[in-house]
């Protein structure tokens, strides 16, 4: 059950489809050089291998517990977490200003993924913090800033997101909590807080929340939301601690999954009322918080991916040391380890084949994250910014989505094993299962694609975007008219058939979201995974592409890429045409709403 | 976190897809008569519903423990049991003779649904008892049926089935346990089985485990292979409980879910030997096993449904009561119970139109069933055994499958209280887990279906019942036809559509499993898929036929009905030609086979 990431995939991906040398030519990334990320790499795989990794099966076994108001994690996680603190890794993407290394995100990224991969559960208290470090940076004042963002960026502080509540979930209009301005320039806070992830523990020193709450009279639903900072101790003004502030975690939830990840219920202001300090401008709490939760859909799709190439990691292992029954083909009279039968080489193809398309297009976004804040000119930051947005809700859903099939995949080709805990299978499986609810429900993800990112622009980074996978099917045609190359041939009819089925989606949804809403949004995961497919495949077909060219460079890994891209190309797109269909044919009958409720 | 029995549905599909008037007139089946059947399955319901449903999440919190050798099972479990045996529900399928009520099985299938929809758990130590029940009387001698099944069918003991070892899962060649002969016509066997489902308990007087292990000089494979009766206690002449005999339960599994049935590690003639009793025959032990294994793979089956639906009632009740967020539509400006959205509605409606596709298949099999073996002519009988039995792996592989999809829906759902182990749907989802496992993974009814159910019989079996959806596809046109039927149509097309996409892959099949084998193995699980969502559907358009001829004799149901069924035609049906594109796309490459198991 250990975990060797990924790094020569990652460093391709980087390197050959992301475009690692335009990345590091970029002002303020002129550090990332291809020895440098290379060094960052190996070593992200070294330390969450060796360190991290390990304390997974502990963490599902000896999760988190409430005691006292006070939540102890897991044996390890403080040690773990003050060594990837003092590692740096905390701040890999962050300003230097702040102490941070100012890495590109398309180096964060793979670092994300390595760090899910070793370990969800403790993966999340440093994802949470890049979040509360996001919204310091966005919005927070000079003074906000110099308190918390070094400690934050050290690892010796970690933050938490504290949005829902028992009455607010996805509907953050309904949100109660309030909080009520001071003669001092600080605001008390009052109210429940319930779903916070790392909302207690004891890895750290302090714990800075940010707080969603109301002013007195703000206007109602979304618009009357303001930003709080509400450390658990306050900070004295030389950076020293100070008294514990009004806040208590009142319990932790009993979870599917992520069982060492403590999911507390913090109760503000019970004893007078928790001090907080405004982030930004009151009534604008909602807008830097989307700051905020862009980093961390992006990170939970990633969080997708990693559980996923762990799953199809142990799943390897196990098929190859397994020995059972004789191939179908009479290549053998003596029993043979699974991974030689061909539907357990179908299992873990499609496992291997769906990560890596996956990772390679959350790479391909994390660059054009970092075009859209550093390319010199303001034309192209903007397309990157609208490409990249485009993306977002596509790799929170769709990778995670995905990673619910992978790591069932990963249970069921351990047969009966896969079902007793021990093997560690069923944690995956079972870690995996919040992916695609926190952060944005896949609904949520869905309809932000319909309605924010393929509506309001009437369709035009949707379009960019195909004209891109337009290119790639040109580059497709080449490598396939080139004569025998049957992985081209599949992957230009299939994307091409995919691709298609998306441009006609795309051309759906744009005339009929307003006409039809209810059918345009209760299609709208279709449409999602069909955006998923379509552009994770695309990038299995620009890797394709590259690796018919420099196969003679590496022949084991590029004949596997080859393979695989084959596998995506007959197996996976074609997928594609059901979830056109399934888009369509929501029209007309009022987005399966014409039978009556009570009918249910 | 009740359950209701769908009485409605099942009375419906029995009458109107399964035609009950023709199997209670078949010999033997007399006393099946409409009112005995509706009475049955009433009483059913209300035990189920009243008396087992209500152990469900008890039995996930206070699972099965091992105490020195013994289980004790989940508090209750013992007397709801004895309740179980009492009602005389062990025996509705069984004979008369031996105390059993002799129903068809098209009445004990939907009893079975609702047992299992009402406790997964303890559903189990019953379906395992028919297994036992069904070897003795297919091959038991007169002497070990008259000693064992009266006490089996009334409850008082319960089954088992001892296939599994640790070096032999899905490959019985690999048995090691052995039986030695004795003077006095017994054995005493000798080996140690796992994953024995209520192998050790106390919620009955006696265990009766049936055991396949080998003899002196058997021959080497699954051709040596014998079938025993070993009983934790001797039993008498006069029927009284003697000796105990030397079998230990020395573990049980500590599993993903179905947690209060105990998994035991049996442990065989540690002191001597466990005395057993040969079933029939020496060597035809697989033969026999495979009796009882037909009969709990379509038991299993009818588990992905019962689960399926009990998890669709579920999210229903959550989804009437949560409110969150306003309509897309703008019909509201209140939040409103999330219900009313459309991907919801998606989520649900997808739900039960899988539910209901597979439940009518069950059913109409379980007639087939009762026809192959009272039909009074050999040629009938004949045809619908063969039916049956091509039947049998769909349905054990789609339902469960599909359970997979339900239950994780069922999760989504409710959001991030699906992840809260106290709301009861991650339960499903866990308990879920173990359905396209056990009692042979989905890959290996994937290969029955097409090793034994398709190939053998040169395509007979698969393109008799294609006909079958021909005719159903008629009469759709005929009723789309009629003029504005907007769900026949759809139907029409759709399934029209999907039975070509399955015609074309039997052919596939039958041409190329000779010549390409891993590769049409490598596509199986793809074309068990395909079969179980043409099936299915065809079910589901067979539904919609009668729907819409007597939807005024009641028009809550059969608009529901129809609804469904639109939403199968539109949304589900066209996954058929995915799939069969990932059937014939797995020729010509070896079927996944031609990436070097060193490259994973």
């Amino acid at each position: 059950m250990s975990y060797t990431a990924p790094t020569k995939d990652i460093l391709f991906v980087i390197r050959e489809l992301a475009g690692l040398t335009k990345i590091a030519s970029l002002p303020g990334y002129e550090d990332a050089t291809p020895d440098t990320v290379e060094a960052v790499i190996g070593e992200a795989a070294k330390f969450h291998g060796e360190v991290i990794a390990p304390l997974n099966v502990a963490g599902d076994k000896q999760p988190s517990s409430w005691h006292d108001g006070e939540v102890r994690t897991t044996p390890g996680f403080a040690e773990a977490f003050r060594q990837f603190g003092e590692g740096g890794w905390q701040g890999i993407v962050h300003p230097v200003e702040f102490g941070g290394q100012g890495l590109p995100k398309l180096v964060g990224t793979p670092c994300m993924e390595m760090m899910n991969a070793a370990n969800l559960s403790f993966a999340l208290c440093a994802m949470l913090t890049d979040g509360a470090i996001e919204a310091l940076l966005t919005a927070g004042s000079d003074e906000l800033k110099q308190r918390f963002l070094p400690r934050l960026i050290a690892g010796e502080w970690t933050g938490t997101m504290n949005l829902t509540e028992p009455q607010a979930g996805s509907d953050l209009a309904l949100l109660r909590t309030r909080a009520e301005p001071q003669a001092d320039g600080s605001y008390k806070v009052f109210g429940t807080k319930i779903f916070i992830t790392y909302g207690d523990h004891d890895m750290a020193d302090n714990i800075v929340h940010l707080v969603l709450a109301r002013t007195p009279g703000a206007p109602e639903g979304v618009k009357g939301i303001s930003l709080f900072v509400v450390p658990k101790f306050l900070v004295n003004d030389d950076g020293s601690l100070g008294a514990r502030n009004d806040v208590q975690c009142v319990s932790i939830e009993h979870k599917l999954g992520i069982k060492a990840s403590p999911t507390a219920v913090l109760q503000f202001g019970d004893h007078g009322g928790a001090i907080g300090y405004l982030v930004g401008e009151e009534n604008r709490g909602l807008e830097y918080m989307f700051v905020m939760m862009n980093a961390a859909r992006f990170g939970v799709g990633v969080q997708g991916i990693a559980i996923s190439d762990r799953a199809y990691q142990q799943a390897v292992a196990y098929a190859k040391d397994r020995v059972q029954s004789r191939p179908v083909d009479g290549s053998s009279r003596e029993a043979v380890a699974i991974i030689h039968h061909p539907d357990v080489r179908r299992m873990l193809t499609e496992m291997r084949a769906l990560t890596e398309g996956a990772r390679a297009l959350s790479l391909v976004a994390a660059a054009y994250s970092d075009l859209a804040h550093h390319a010199p000119d303001a034309y192209t930051r903007a397309q990157f910014k609208s490409a990249y947005e485009f993306l977002v809700p596509v790799i929170k859903g769709w990778s995670t989505e995905m990673s619910l099939d992978v790591t069932s995949l990963g249970v069921q080709v351990h047969g009966g094993m896969g079902f007793i805990e021990e093997t560690g299978a069923a944690q995956h499986f079972r870690d995996a299962r919040i992916l695609p609810i926190y952060e944005g429900t896949t609904a949520i993800q869905a309809n932000d694609l319909v309605g924010r990112k393929t509506v309001r622009d009437g369709g035009l980074a949707a379009r960019a975007i195909l004209a891109e996978v337009d290119q790639t099917i040109d580059a497709l045609r080449v490598c396939a008219g080139s004569g025998a190359d049957a992985a081209c041939s599949a992957m230009f009819v299939q994307l091409g058939y995919a691709r298609m089925a998306l441009g006609r989606a795309v051309d759906f949804v744009l005339e009929n979201a307003a006409k039809e809403p209810n059918a345009v949004f209760g299609a709208s995961v279709a449409y999602l995974k069909l955006a998923g497919i379509v552009l994770t495949g695309w990038q299995m077909a620009r890797a394709l592409v590259v690796a018919t060219h420099k196969r003679s460079e590496d022949e084991a890994f590029y004949a596997a890429k080859i393979a695989t891209a084959e596998f995506f190309a007959k197996q996976i797109l074609p997928r594609a045409t059901a979830l056109e269909a399934a888009i369509t044919g929501a029209s007309g009958e009022d987005g399966f709403l014409n039978l009556d409720e009570s009918r249910f």
